[in-house]
């Protein structure tokens, strides 16, 4: 062998060597690194004590009830979802809350868990009288007693008209429209409505007539094109159909509308148009990508802004638990009014036992009879029920964690709604707290704003409303919802006088106005259960300057009131709410003041149905835009699935509540009704944005604490002059870029949501 | 030569070679790729024509402005850093705004660029009549002239009292008190408050009096201890010295205040001091780690969650013209009014003129004769001169894009406050709107929420005030400003009186109560400068069923007003507000409306002093929550910057505006009051936070658009039932996996803001 062919080997085979370790050692230094996952873990079905009293039932447990229903119940009941109105069926099941009393006797004092138990609301159509039973079934996960509750919680049975639609029940209307009514206008839908047989679709108004019994609905006509949404497409034709009797057969249509005339049925209109004595207006098929499409109408590509984080999140989700350094609680969803939290600690104190939505009122004008008729109670429809699964990155920050839900209602099985819960920590882009001091001596001092926020998006029909609770590093909690999706519309046939009632969105449409109102229950406990009502405003009053008596100030001072009675602390939209007003314990702080807990609203000025309205007193939590009142079991929620379609004859309303009882000492619950007048334009086609859009309530410590406690926050900045705030030990921020030098570790996307 | 020792060598050399093409190859796959820079480039002196109308003055600028006027007033110049009462020197120098005439002519109608101008305020001491006098210079870069506006701004000349303090004003205060009065209680002075001559700092209340030409000032000292605020250390003690004189050797203490009583002097109160008759409380000096510390309180090491952009940022910033897709503005910052932003467009079409931040008051109440007086009116300090660096992280998003200012006010030489506005793209983690569909057919759509930001910080003594312009996709525009800081305090000496006015926060510290009220000026042009107020609200009118006459529904149904002159417009405290009100141009959008732009104010009830006080005149924008008069070049601000030393004779009070002009078709302003109440209290120490102490207004297109523009943005989510949503191509937010797989590319931690 030749010597240097030798060599040329030994000097290749070391260079490949040297360039080996080489690489390997360099590749140390801007390697690939995964940030850690952003993600944390979830253990959905395991559930911590803490937790198991306020979880949402699990799919277990929720068929584990109806198996123990339909044992108990016997052979008559019928699947929900395939239920005649003269059937026996399972509406819904949920988690039946324990009693405050009972519950905090476990959580403070380590007594007995009380038992797990399941609310079943039961429609029994087959009986001779028919009606709506609730019962309570326990103890979970395993079954053995049922208790009907009905009339100890409403006074008597339920009628059987008071109760909610069954989802099958809208299928039934329209399959009776479909094919008993809408083909006595054959030539009327096919020409003038370009009716196909699939090309509409109906939106029925709530409630369903003007007096206790009645169950006949308006229902408008939209046209249906498949991928948009029915509700900018109104086609002028409404329907007024009494479903009252529980056999189909006998439903009849009463009224028909077109174009500001009412008719009695489809065949009268059919035979005015034939006799070429109906006025018309032809309205075209929407097209898929016309104007009403929430399809891009541009060339998709970049997604929108986004941001993630590099580091590991501080909560953790278990179950239904969510834990911070600073927060924990629990939450959950009730079917009908929707997502709640319980058990809010901060620093290990509970400072609220419940906050939760009660419900959603929308309140429609307009002079087409469906629109006008509207007044929507969507807990009736289901809140929780209508959650859906959310989408990352644009209902969620991409990292957010996605919690299932499991409901039953409507339908005999576990419905799954997957990720319809998404937990995440904001980041606001915004100081919590920031001073630049020039006086006396130079120095900075911040903190970044974050907060734990537990969100979900309840699509009740044309609507989305996003509830947000937000947990602050300064004690602070934020109750909010924004409305977006769809606006509903009427045809816009008349002149002027249509005007009245909105703007013109589309050829021939009509933005309805309307009202929306949201009603949440806060169960603050501030400092244990005993707590007052305090009120505090400021009055300028002329004083003269002690210093120089011929010379006048006007000086502000507080006025501080204990609101000592119910009466005096409900506050009807027409008396102004004090400046500040909190819930205070009879503990005191460091410097003596009682410890509290302030209740501020963001809501403008809201708007209530007339008190001389003969359904008013179903809505009156309405009247209020904060109300407090002694806790008690029997008054656990402001309004009731069943006054949706029995508005009339509310077996508990919210106004007596307030009965002027004493606050003094008392386990107070602070109602907060948040609310705005919408009156739609031209932007909210196709969609109404969640931008103005907002409402809620903020808690805020108010001498709770002796200091505010986000000076303890790890992430709390100060720094002087002549100090380099570049270094990474002496200004945590300035580590930041050291931090950030990991490639996001993203799951990819999914959406199992349909 | 072994063989086997050459063929070890061949299959080392090939193996290594192997190894290395191996390592190259697969090092492709995971290789560190840095984001794209998320910085915008910017570049701050070259102004495109646009910003050049409006931009801030150069360095240049301000440096040749002080040069020409050096030149011109002659040698009798003092630099103002170093004036004395009696002295001549430059205030301030800052820009003149072009008349929007001639701006508009410029910008609209290719018109000639008006001439840039600065206005200079000079403060004449040395006139045998000393006044201010106000001086437009120009052109610029290179002046060639000046032209004296007092007369025509103000009526007459600007008598010297009411001049505004200048830094070195109180310096001089200080050093008068240091080395003429406090060595007259040095005992009291050493064994009661713990002074060695460096531990006090002074706080100075304004207004300084009760009458035109007063300058009479009550200082209150609190302890000052390097890197603690002084805010929070009231030591009891407070002087009310005259320095009306022009000497300072004239000026005399003419009152002393220490725990609620009165004395003439300093030498009375060690005089009663010495012989005991003194009943005083003993502070000791606050400890760097104490409570009021803003150090951090636990181990520092993780930094507060922050999040990054792997994406180009959608704006640029050139000098002082941002642009993204969507809007383009130019920023500026009065050196007193603040922030404000010009000639707004949304795709290229103006909607705004200014907008603008035009004062802040803060009202306060206490037994003590400092805080009693306190009237700030923070134009007056400078929201513009006092804005300082913004940290990035804290004050803004990390990748912020931090600009310079550039001030000239009470010195002679320029000030740069380095990265004093930062500017980003905030991604709020919410849908800009969003809609899942189940009606009729299933489908998802939605566009996450992101925002454009212009923020500053005036850090004005205690307060830091955020002030933010948020431009979002949809057109929308908001205002919003956030408190935080130190809250001042006084000495809590008594007792259940003293809580009268605030509550305790500290061992003898009282938080005291105070409004805190902002003004805000809205130069819209909404499709042109011809505009009309429009007010729109809702009543329920009861109206029989129209197919059930016998039946009544309360009917919600629009109320519209045309409020056609000023007097109908201004919306004083007791009035409450339309829940809709625009401005409306007369030309229409494509459903026959009024094209418009609605004013939503986010502020809780206002507080205002009342309109008995002598001073209320000069603060009477406070009365209005929201006003919209005439533009009128001399109405062009709503406060001024010479009440706050003389609010007893305002010579433009904005009261004066609203003359019940005409408001039909004519350019308007709508002047917006944003306001809150604070009663401080613990969890305001040591510093306040600014969840819940936020206030603003949003400007929302209301049939501006023939529909919502954000349906356009190339972010926007569709897709439907069937469609895989996991598919880049089908949802743009699948994408982010793929486009998150980069390192951030942060810049450095620095910060030169001291």
């Amino acid at each position: 062998m030749n010597f240097r062919v030798v060599l040329a080997f030994l000097v290749l085979s070391l260079a490949a060597i040297f360039a080996l370790v080489y690489v390997l050692v360099t590749r140390q230094g801007d390697q690939l690194v995964r940030c850690p996952s952003v993600l944390p873990r979830t253990q959905p079905w395991t559930r911590p004590d803490q937790s198991q009293l306020f979880a949402d039932l699990s799919p277990e447990e929720l068929t584990a009830v109806m198996s123990f229903l339909t044992q108990r119940l016997g052979s008559g009941l019928v699947d929900a979802a395939q239920a005649r109105p003269s059937d026996n069926c399972v509406f819904s099941v949920e988690l039946q809350l324990p009693p405050k009393a009972a519950a905090l006797a476990h959580l403070d004092r380590g007594g007995p868990i009380p038992a797990r138990e399941a609310l079943a609301i039961v429609f029994f159509g087959a009986q001779p009288q028919p009606n709506v039973s609730e019962l309570v079934v326990g103890p979970l996960p395993h079954p053995s007693y049922m208790r009907d509750v009905t009339v100890e919680r409403h006074g008597g049975p339920i009628p059987y008209h008071r109760r909610p639609m069954l989802s099958v029940e809208f299928a039934q209307l329209w399959e009776h429209l479909k094919e008993v009514e809408l083909p006595k206008a054959p030539l009327f839908l096919a020409s003038v409505l370009n009716y196909n047989g699939s090309t509409l679709e109906p939106l029925h108004a709530s409630p369903k007539g003007f007096r206790s019994g009645d169950r006949a609905t308006w229902i408008a006509l939209f046209h249906n094109i498949s991928g948009l949404g029915v509700f900018l497409h109104p086609v002028g034709l409404e329907l007024l159909l009494d479903h009252k009797a529980l056999d189909p057969a006998e439903w009849t249509v009463q009224q028909v509308f077109y174009l500001g005339h009412y008719y009695t049925d489809l065949a009268q209109l059919e035979g005015e148009f034939k006799a070429r004595r109906l006025e018309v207006i032809k309205v075209p098929l929407p097209t898929p990508e016309g104007a009403s499409s929430l399809r891009s109408r541009v060339t998709p590509g970049s997604p929108p802004p986004f941001q993630f984080s590099t580091q590991s999140p501080q909560y953790t989700v278990q179950g239904n638990l969510v834990e911070s350094p600073l927060w924990r609680f629990t939450f959950g969803h009730g079917v009908f009014s929707g997502l709640r939290i319980f058990d809010i600690r901060f620093k290990g104190e509970r400072v609220a036992y419940e906050i939760s939505v009660q419900e959603t009122l929308t309140v429609y004008g307009a002079n087409s009879p469906t629109a006008m008729m509207i007044r929507y109670l969507d807990s009736s429809f289901g809140l929780g029920a209508n959650s859906r699964g959310l989408v990352r990155g644009v209902d969620c920050p991409y990292q957010a964690t996605m919690v299932d839900l499991h409901i039953l209602a409507s339908t005999g099985a576990v419905q799954l709604l997957p990720g319809a819960v998404c937990i995440f920590e904001e980041v606001q882009g915004l100081p919590l707290r920031r001073h630049h001091n020039s006086i006396g001596s130079h120095f900075y001092s911040g903190l970044a704003s974050s907060a734990l926020v537990v969100r979900s998006v309840s699509s009740v029909g044309n609507y989305d409303y996003i509830w947000d609770f937000i947990l602050y590093p300064n004690g602070a909690l934020e109750g909010r919802v924004h409305a977006t999706g769809y606006i509903n519309t009427a045809f816009l046939s008349g002149g002027a006088e249509s005007l009245l009632f909105g703007n013109r969105v589309g050829d021939r449409v009509l933005g309805t106005v309307h009202t929306h109102a949201f009603h949440f229950k806060l169960d603050l406990d501030v400092a244990g259960l005993k707590n007052w009502a305090v009120a505090e405003d400021v009055v300028f009053k002329p004083v003269a300057a002690p210093w120089s008596p011929e010379h006048r100030l006007q000086r502000p001072q507080l006025t501080r009131q204990v609101l000592s009675r119910e009466d005096l602390a409900a506050f009807s939209w027409g008396r102004p709410l004090p400046r500040y007003l909190y819930l205070a314990s009879n503990q005191t702080n460091a410097w003596s003041h009682q410890r509290g807990y302030r209740i501020q609203i963001h809501s403008p000025l809201g708007i209530h149905l007339p008190l001389e309205s003969d359904m008013e007193r179903a809505l009156s939590w309405g009247r209020y835009q904060l109300a407090v009142t002694r806790r008690k079991e029997e008054e656990s929620q402001s309004s009731s699935i069943y006054y949706q379609n029995d508005p009339w004859s509310p077996t508990k309303a919210f106004a007596d509540f307030i009965n002027n009882e004493t606050l003094l000492g008392e386990d107070l619950v602070a109602w907060v009704t948040a609310s705005f007048l919408h009156i739609p334009h031209a932007e909210d086609f196709p969609n109404t944005v969640t931008v103005g859009n907002r409402v809620g309530f903020l808690l805020r410590p108010y001498n709770f604490f002796d200091e505010d406690p986000s000076i303890f926050s790890p992430g709390s900045i100060y720094f002087e002059r002549g100090q380099d705030a570049g270094e990474c030990s002496v200004n945590p921020v300035a580590c930041i870029p050291d931090l950030a030098t990991c490639v996001p570790d993203l799951p990819p996307f999914s959406y199992q949501g349909f």
